[in-house]
């Protein structure tokens, strides 16, 4: 039987190749016999939600969607219009789409300009978590319910889990 | 017969084990030949839309969709995108999935810091409430029309019920 | 033949019980063989549409939505995803959903607080109204056109028409 | 074979009977024959999707969906509301319906109150226009692409054109 | 066989003629038997989610929707609730649909007035880069995955691409 099939697009718009660094680390992690994977390019991450449908409608197990909103006001309205499709897709299909966005402005630096290298480590970062994520929830989804409310982010450093007293 | 089924979907960013706080207490009111139970757990509330869609299709009764946003802007406005999402596969299928998100800014002290404890009794406050009334919406619809328009709170103390002369 | 049914849902959340008013209502101006009545009872607002949409899967003529957000400013956010729920319901369905709101906030006295009075009154007068709409929509749709464009309040005072020379 | 039929919506809520303005303009340039009208009126604008969505599954060519948001801010964000409900039912039917709103913001005098005659002047400009632009895309779709990007405006002036070159 | 079809959608309220400059670009780079074009124009931009339902129903491969927001906030408001419409599309039937938007904000001179000139070229230019997009998403998809990452703008500079270490 052939293996689910992960699906990654990415846009040209993002100014590092995210989609390479999620299939490296999907391939670090899991055997093409497991998961197969494949990989579309959009211009812009308005772009995502239709992309997404034609492959959940082709059979994916999951997407993970992969955008990089400029440092613009316009730009993060439009990131909601993006994320929006992206609910859409979901809410109509019941398959999962992994928004793997990188703002622009979280590598703002004390001048107010984008700090190359900081932004590059935020993105590598934050596309390898999502990977990791998307192989667990194809694979292997009870070992996300052991992770459940344990604070953990992509991209940064995790939160400390809250104990609640029974 | 089989009984109906109660999902619950809860995060791993979430810092609180959300999940389990609705299964125990669901346990505590309804034994498991009345109601069976089921659980996932995704990365983040944007994930909740797919796999609540995913378990409707399946037959689920109702579903307790339950996520923790974050402090930052950015976390209030993808908790919409998220209830958005939420509100969709409502629409689109009229089960109901209840939406148990605990914000982290609830729970804020004077000096601007999360207080923990605050955010765990919160969270295990709403958490049971949501679930008395899933259990309540699924095995006795009647009783929730009796508590019509009576300032109910699930997380925080009711409001006083205002009559109205006929 | 069986009357068409118009189906009335309100929240647990809400402090009066907007329901009873709309039910009441709707018998004043209409006999149970004209126009059969429903009601259910949710949670909050944003659980409406879940139930709006399987009333109407289920054959209703007409759908009241009620509810009351509180004075905070999540709560209108809020509000906002619920009504989009409802509108969603519409355009997937083709039939009508009325909202009937009754916002904390429209009861504000001069200390900033609540006017319980003030909001019991609105909220009998905003419910009967919508009561008297959603009757004449569906036996009487013909009433409705002899009253567009003449300044229709429900819950306060009507305003004025404004003729236009032809 | 029976004409095309243009339906228009509109509400008691506006204080000036749109519909009437949107029929007589139609009347004036398209004979019974060639287009078939109908008339529907709802409450407010947030019930005009439910009916625009009913009459596109009967069958309407097109529909013209009219609307005046109030002066509060609220009446703007419920205007954007109703808006999306228009989008829906187009984005699922592929049929247009065109939005006619006019604000009563877009009428307020030096002394901050509604100039009702600027409205009323306002308001016949823009259904009229919007008339003549429903029946030119049913009767003359080669029309429009004759028009395209020439700044037109329904309610006030047309802007000028700006050539590009090539 | 006959090729696919590329749709382009613009309006009558836009300065510039945007559909004429998409398709001229077009030409230049895709002869008749690659690709077939067809056009349609309607009044604002919030008009084009219906027709590009209506043509993605008819078989088209690829729309453009083109539209021009004026430089008032309530078009920005308005412009959001076109982006979302041509979201529905695009998540409803798995087709891209790329939004080609000029705002006119983009090209406001030091004394706040609209510079036409900068206007009509910031127009052709982002008008072409996405047919040039459009057409090679259709032809050559592959190109796009090796242009991922690469910091693309359309009708401005790009951005520079920061590599990622391994």
């Amino acid at each position: 039987m052939a293996p689910p099939t992960v699906v990654v697009v990415d846009t040209t718009f993002a100014r590092v190749d995210m989609g390479t660094i999620v299939l490296q680390r999907i391939g670090e992690i899991a055997s093409p016999s497991e998961l197969a994977t494949q990989r579309f390019t959009v211009p812009g991450f308005k772009d995502l939600a239709a992309v997404a449908r034609r492959v959940v409608d082709q059979g994916a197990a999951i997407v993970l969607a992969c955008g990089m909103p400029g440092p613009e006001p316009i730009d993060e309205s439009c990131a909601g219009d993006a994320s929006l499709g992206l609910q859409l897709v979901q809410a109509l299909t019941g398959t999962s789409v992994l928004e793997v966005f990188v703002h622009t402005t979280e590598a703002i630096d004390g001048d107010g300009r984008v700090d190359e290298d900081v932004l590059a480590a935020l993105c590598r970062r934050r596309c390898r978590g999502h990977a990791e994520n998307a192989v667990r929830m194809v694979l292997d989804p009870a070992a996300m319910v052991g992770r459940a409310g344990t604070g953990r982010r992509q991209g940064s450093d995790d939160e400390e889990a809250i104990p609640v007293r029974r």
